[in-house]
């Protein structure tokens, strides 16, 4: 249906050009702001606003950043030998709530995907070879999804590193935490299987 | 967690304060905005903001409205004879959806809520009465949920204006159509014998 109101029906409209958000819930967070003080509605507009006109990338990593470089890379107690090699800023965003890891990262902007056109050249993958020649990265941990376009993308960079003095690793895979074994698929219960570890309790 | 970037996180946070949307939510429809271009963003936040400041309510009927008299009102075409009673706008839309009735609206605001401070003056049942005063109401339908506070609105409103020579008539309570009955809840099943109605084919 379209709303009596012009007003409202272009901001359901705007709503739900949203991922996920159709057009009831579109129409239920509009009333929401009409049903709030206008500062409210003033604030969220320039929220979005200030953030879409400002954001940068980082020349270094390629993570959003509100600088030139982003608060990671800007960061002088990260490990600066550690890059850990990720599809997506929301990547690193996960691997940061962890807060498990202290070294920079390199956002890749996809993987390698013949099939949706995404070649090596599609993504940032000579800047990061650029930064192995500077030689301060000793190791890369490639945090790349477990797919078919991800492990050739594995492939593909540890290919073009294996000349240089660097070390490429990759995220073990295996079993969640809390999730049960019966319902882990086989590819990854076996190979959580081939590559066990040594059992160790937490102290050591 | 905070995220790196102010903008990204001021962004996310006026997306978290909408109901029914997490922080999670939010970053994922924040990044969709970055990949987006910025004519997306300009144009979304333009068209919450010129809502937010031009919506008014209609003065007849208290539906959300561009002008001073909303869309529904002004229609020549729609039988002023009869008006529906709802708690809020959202009502409104979805029976306009139905595209079933041809008469005009009464916006209450709410329904009478003791518990919740909400008394006959905090609704607009004053313009009500003001309108069957008036003359060319006949008959108010009553579409209130069927709650302890919305019958007793009804209950109010019938007999502030049971002197007046206006018919009080209430939407039909039953089973829906598409539900099973061994699921509809006891009172309106029980309801739905007692109020049972003459079957009529379509033709009739």
């Amino acid at each position: 249906m379209n709303y009596p109101s012009k007003l409202i029906e272009a901001a359901v409209q705007g709503f739900a050009g949203l991922p996920g958000i159709g057009r009831k819930t579109a129409l239920r967070l509009v009333l929401h702001l009409v049903n709030r003080p206008l500062e409210v509605s003033e604030r969220f507009a320039e929220s979005i606003l200030q953030m879409r006109r400002n954001i940068r990338s980082c020349s270094v990593c390629g993570n959003l950043s509100d600088d030139g470089i982003c608060v990671i890379c800007a960061d002088a107690r990260r490990d600066r030998s550690l890059v850990c090699v990720v599809e997506s800023v929301r990547d690193v965003m996960a691997i940061e709530a962890t807060q498990q890891f202290r070294g920079l990262y390199h956002v890749l902007g996809g993987v390698i995907s013949p099939l949706e056109g995404v070649g090596p050249s599609d993504l940032r993958i000579e800047p990061l070879v650029q930064r192995v020649d500077e030689g301060e990265v000793q190791e890369l941990i490639m945090a790349i999804s477990p797919t078919i376009e991800g492990e050739t993308t594995i492939f593909y960079i540890s290919r073009l590193l294996q000349e240089k003095s660097v070390q490429i690793s990759a995220i073990a895979r295996g079993v969640a935490f809390g999730g049960e074994l019966e319902y882990a698929d086989e590819l990854t219960l076996g190979r959580s299987i081939a590559t066990r570890a040594p059992y160790k309790t937490r102290e050591e």
